[in-house]
Order: C-alpha cells, then sequence, then structure tokens
C-alpha cells in the first residue's frame, strides 16, 4: 500500500468533508486556463494543482523524467512513463501536500501560481485515446437486456458466462465532462413498418459506466495475463456510453453496434490512480461456471466504488435515477485485458477499456433508462412532474462515483453531459 | 482531370510496362532506409522518390507548405495539408519525372540520393490510423454468408439493403505488408461440445478488401453528404482484413466481431489518391430498394480496380485463389462515409475505413476462403498436391489491384502477409 494511501493524513490545503478528491486521491488531469496553454494537474479539494510548475520549481528533482510530460494536452507521455515513475510523482505530490511540509506550503509565490480554483479552469479529456473497448460484463445489465428483449428464461447468451464479451468503439467521439452533443439522426424501423425511416433518435439513453485507462503498452502478438494486467492500468474514470436504443435495434445485426453509439461518449476528467482505489478493493462474484484457465484469477479483483446517476431537467431540477457500483461486475479489468489479449491484440498508453452498463441487483441500481423505465413502461417521475422514459432535449445527466473507508472518500468528480436537439 | 493522369505522358524514370507505378500514378508512402529516418515519398516504376530531399533542393518552392511534412513516420501532416496542397504536390512530381523536364533529370547528386531502389528500402504503414472502420459492403459477400449460416431464401438480413452495414475495428493492431502475424489463439466452441475450448485458432481467413483513408476531419455533429466525400476522401489502399472463423462464430453475438479480427490486418504501403483513381470510375450496382434520401448520389462512384489473391505455400508455391474487383461494390465510398457521419459522429485525418470482403458473382472471384471452399467443403487444389480449406501455418496471402485503361496502367503494389504458428 502506498504511503500516499495513508487515512491519516492531512493537507494544508483546505479539503471539505465529502471533497472527492482529500490528499488521499490525488487524481491526475489536463486543465487549461483561459489564457494558458493545456497541461497536466493533480486535484487537491476545491484546487488543482499545475504539475508543470511544480517541476519547473524543482519540486520533482529526485524523479527522472522530462518536464515537457506535464506541458502537454494530454497525460500520455506521462502515463508512458511507468508506474514507478508515476508513482513516485503521486507520492511526491502526497508530501509536498502534507500539512507539516513547508516546502510548497510557505513558498506563497508558487503557490500563488500553481494552486488554482477547480471552478476558474477548463478540464480537458485527460488522454488522448488511442483505442477503445465497451466490455458488456455486468451480468444484471445483461440478463435485464435478454429479459425485455428475447427470452426471461434465457436471458444470457449461449457465449456470456465463458467470456467478458465486448466489442470496439469509436475513439474520435470521446469527449470530456460538460461537452454538450447533439440527439443523433438515424434510420429506424418500427416492428409495424416495411421500410425504415430516417429522423431525429426517439430512445436516447445514458449508460453508466467505469472505463480504465492503459499506462504500459504491449507489442502486437503477445498477452496479459490476469496476474500481471494491473500493472497495464493506469487508472479510471467515469464514462457515459450515450446509446441510441432505436438506432441499435435496426443496425446492430449482425456486426455489433455502430451509429446507435459512436456519436458520443463522455469521460470524467480526472483519472484515479489504481494505487489511490487500493483500499477499496473486493471479492469478485462467484464465477459459474468455472472459466477457462486464462481467465482465472486470484484475490481481490473488485472494487467498491458507489456509482449514482442523476437526471437534471433543462430547469434545473434534478433526480437521482440510479444508486449503483462497480463491484456488481461479474467480470473484472483483469479478466477483460487478459480476454482482450489473448489473441494477441496490442494494447497502447491512453486506451480506454470500458465497463460496459453497471447495473445491480434491484431496480434502483439499473444503469441506463432502458432497465430503469423497462423500456419506457414505467417512466420515472421528476420531482417538477415530468416523466423520463428516455432522455429529453436539453435534460443533462451527471454521473458521480466515490469509495469511502475508514473516513476517507476517493471519489472520482462527475461525469456530465447535455443533450441538444438534433441539428 | 489532373494533367498528371494524361496517358500520353512518359518519364526519363524507366518504368518497366506493366509496372504498377507509371508516372499517371504517383502514389504516396512512407520508406526507411537501413540507415535513415522515416520520410514521405512517391512510387515510380521500381524505385522511390524522397520528398523531403525534393523540397529541401528547393523543388517545391512553389506550393506553400512545411517541408517537415515529408520528414515524419506518416503521412498524416501531408495529407491533413488539404487535397489543394496534396495534389499540387502530385502534379509537381509529374511535372519533375517528365521525360523533357531536365530540372531533376540532370541534377545527378540529388537523383543519387532521392531516387531509390524499392528492393532497398522499407516500407512503412504510411499513415497513423486514428480510428478504423470496416464494412460489410459487398451485396455478394453477405449473400453467400448468410447462404451458408443461415438461409438461401432470405440470405441478406433486413436492414442490409437499406444501409451500409459497418463496424469500429481495431486500429492498433493495423500493420504495413509484409508484416507476418501469430495463428491466434482463443475461445471456440463446436455445435456438439457443451463448453468452448481454448487453443489456436483452426480457420484462419483472409478478406480481400480495399480501404479509403481520409484526408479532411469533420467536427463531432457534422455530417459528410455523399456529394462532398470525396473531398475527405484522399486515397485508397489494399487491406487484408484476417479473420479467426471459429472464434467469431462463438463470440460474435449479439456485439459482433471481436477477438476473431483485431490480431491484425495488414494495409499495402501505397496510397493511390482519388485523383490518379478519376478515369477508372464506373457506374454503381442499381439498388433496390431505393434508398433513404441522405444515401442517394449522382454520377459514377464506384471504381474499376481489378483484385487478386494469391497463397503462396511455404515452399514458394504460388496459387491464385480469388479474381475480384472493386466495382462490385454494392454499396460506394461516398454512401459509407455519408453514413458513417449522418449521426455526426466526427472523423479525423488517417482514418481507415475498409471496404469488407469484395467477393464478385462467381466462386472464382470469392474474396474469402470461407466462401471459396464454402466453408470448407470445397477445398482449393494447390500446384504441389496440398489442398486449403484455410489458411495453414506458414502460409503466405498476397493481395494486388490494379486498374487498366489507353495503354496505362495504375497498380496499389502488394498487400503481403504470412500466417506464422501459433506463439
Amino acid at each position: 500500500m502506498s504511503r500516499a494511501n495513508d487515512p491519516k493524513l492531512k493537507s494544508w490545503v483546505d479539503v471539505k468533508p465529502g471533497s472527492d478528491f482529500p490528499i488521499q486521491n490525488l487524481p491526475f488531469g489536463i486543465f487549461k486556463t483561459s489564457t494558458g496553454k493545456p497541461g497536466a494537474a493533480v486535484a487537491i479539494g476545491d484546487f488543482v494543482l499545475d504539475l508543470s510548475l511544480l517541476s519547473k520549481a524543482g519540486l520533482f528533482n529526485g524523479i527522472k523524467f522530462e518536464a515537457s510530460v506535464f506541458e502537454q494536452d494530454s497525460l500520455n507521455s506521462f502515463i508512458a512513463l511507468g508506474k514507478p515513475i508515476t508513482n513516485a510523482v503521486r507520492e511526491r505530490v502526497s508530501d509536498l501536500l502534507v500539512i507539516d511540509n513547508a516546502e510548497l506550503r510557505d513558498n506563497k509565490t508558487l503557490i500563488a501560481k500553481a494552486l488554482l480554483k477547480q471552478s476558474e479552469v477548463q478540464m480537458l479529456l485527460p488522454v488522448h485515446v488511442p483505442n477503445y473497448t465497451d466490455f458488456y460484463s455486468s451480468r444484471e445489465h445483461a440478463t435485464n437486456v435478454g429479459t425485455m428483449f428475447r427470452d426471461p428464461k434465457n436471458a444470457l447468451l449461449p457465449n456470456w458466462l465463458h467470456l467478458p464479451v465486448g466489442y470496439h468503439g469509436r475513439a474520435s467521439s470521446i469527449v470530456v465532462s460538460g461537452t454538450a452533443i447533439h440527439r443523433p439522426k438515424g434510420q429506424t424501423k418500427a416492428d409495424d413498418q416495411e421500410n425504415p425511416s430516417f429522423g431525429p433518435c426517439r430512445l436516447l439513453d445514458f449508460e453508466l459506466e467505469m472505463a480504465f485507462v492503459v499506462g504500459k503498452e504491449t507489442q502486437l502478438g503477445n498477452s496479459v495475463s490476469t496476474a500481471n494486467a494491473g500493472e497495464h492500468i493506469f487508472g479510471l474514470l467515469l464514462f457515459n456510453d450515450w446509446s441510441a436504443r432505436d438506432i441499435q435495434k435496426w443496425e446492430y445485426v449482425p456486426l455489433g453496434p455502430f451509429l446507435a453509439k459512436n456519436f458520443g461518449s463522455v469521460a470524467s476528467p480526472w483519472i484515479v490512480t489504481l494505487e489511490a482505489l487500493e483500499p477499496f478493493k473486493v471479492e469478485s462474484p462467484k464465477q459459474e461456471p468455472e472459466v477457462l484457465p486464462y481467465l482465472k484469477f486470484e484475490g481481490k479483483k473488485n472494487y467498491n466504488i458507489n456509482l449514482e446517476v442523476d437526471i437534471v431537467t433543462p430547469a434545473g431540477i434534478s433526480k437521482t435515477v440510479s444508486h449503483s457500483n462497480f463491484k456488481y461486475m461479474y467480470w473484472n479489468m483483469c479478466q477483460q485485458l487478459a480476454h482482450h489479449t489473448i489473441n494477441g491484440c496490442n494494447i497502447q498508453v491512453g486506451d480506454l477499456y470500458a465497463s460496459g452498463t453497471i447495473s445491480g441487483p434491484t431496480p434502483d441500481s439499473y444503469g441506463s433508462m432502458l432497465e430503469i423505465s423497462w423500456s419506457g413502461k414505467n417512466p420515472v417521475q421528476m420531482p417538477d412532474g415530468t416523466e423520463r422514459k428516455f432522455i429529453l432535449d436539453n435534460d443533462t445527466v451527471v454521473m458521480k462515483g466515490y469509495c469511502e473507508k475508514d473516513g476517507i472518500r476517493i471519489g472520482f468528480g462527475e461525469c456530465s453531459g447535455k443533450i441538444l436537439p438534433a441539428i
């Protein structure tokens, strides 16, 4: 366990109770001021700490890397330095922020420039994403979908319990939290229509997901074992995989979802490191039937991360429509990565691997409107008297996630996205 | 029509009859000598012409761009300059190579450095590929697959005639011609097995495809019309979408092909520009039923490009197993791009959009072993007495493509890939 995780640590930066970003978290992101260039930062309380300025001030002198990694518009070069370096940076930042360390605390000139209010900077997508894969790893979600659209008695398809089903998604349209997306247009066909028609999506949905960011590449032909997968995972973020259910229904047989998904997906701006999440590991659900040897694993591979989804109306009226948890995942991240690479597929730094919709066992923990409203049959009642079967124009969907233990809350910030009317 | 396409042009560079690279072609690629750094080149006959050295010698002085675009390990920066510049470069190279132009011809010092034998340089992947999509746009191929695995009377799925079906592929594992790939391992399940088993793929196949390279990006939310699609297409190359049929069968429902495809795909090294292909445009197959308005198009949008596939045994015994043609495509590139972006999905410079297997109407024009051997029922007899249902270890698959008209042959070179035994 990293010393940066010690629950007893306190910072000289004022961190409000309930903040996602205590000194034990220190997630990495890319920020931009209204006048400056993008650069790397760590979140602490309501602030971002500019890593480039700290580096220029010599505060990372004991750690060997080029300071330019902090002066780019993505974290890829920093992440590619590898865990010995990136963990050392996180631990050094922790040391610098500890309440009784005067090095940075008493350097008022540097603090004035390097410690900026989050509310006064813009957060960018933290990584350039070379490849994006979306899994389908929540048993509850796959069961709900199978129950609705196929046979409740055989809700899971034959392969589902044997491998973490996944597909390649679109990297170009992944955007950072706060980016509005226009409702997509496309082909749909109702069951009673002979031919498809064209128009704006009518069944626009969110999918509550988490995604992990690859920190260590492999070469084509090589595989990653479940035991080594952790070395390749830099950290996690929240992910909203916007989905056009009616477009998907018409297009997805036989090659999978395409235009129903690639009009936009939203990532939260802070990557919480795997190391910061270490205290929140939990046992995985029992896997029955037994998986093939390359998918077996030892130890705790799931994470107890509370997840919430709010729908916010155009007038700002909010309702929490889901309380889920990342711990429900049937297939864990190590299994996903082992499966993805068992055929020799190479992975690259910055790759995003999303979990698929994270649904829990009860209706209040379902991770999509498709499930929450049960395909529109049980609309959600909003506090303003309106109802939601799916997402309406100018609604905003806000996802949050956090772990909590020993009085320490390690949070992910927000993954927020608004739907604008179709163009 | 570009003046560089004039069939009457002759070059002072010796171009052998039947060469893929006469002065009317001038495709772009990235090459590397054994001692030098990667850089951009044009192919002429058996030679590559180093564009960086020409630029440093001032031979592009009339065209406004940074010479550094030729000194990179991909063509992305060059392509991103836009067609007014890239076409001007192609036409300027044509002028420089014309038989009666002494500018370059008589500069023996420069020629000695800049005109190198293709056999003495290494070709690299010509573009960094931010996003890769594979379509499924040959009616003959989709019909063959549907006939084999579903119902011969309803071989095409309901959506197939209404939209160009496609899915996202894996960008990281696209390699240049000449790159050997290990036979992938993975899960498969025979119909008479209760549970899947793990091992090397038994039904390894090629897919004869072409891919177009995007030359002009769009912003998220915008669409490209069929009329404007040509502006966004820089050029084309040959593409072998290696496929593990047995892995695909078990994994692909419901989210599409994944590990069956992402262990490697092979691209030819030369991008033939859309402008060089202009003389070879032909009418598209009639589309019935009528397509939705956003998929309608005017003019000739297909290309008459002869395609061939050879299987070469480990001992070097070769057999041509397919003669197909790019003109068979039911959905053309402009429709593919219009469909891909109709929901606002953004495209990026260097994106590859592959056609899907290109099969013609007769068995000798089928574009995969799945179809040629009809799922193994009709093995191909090789000249050495062996037979092929699918691809064996240490076989090499070589794809070629060329247009021919008015005595001018515009070729693509080779897309060659060897299968090594599983690791």
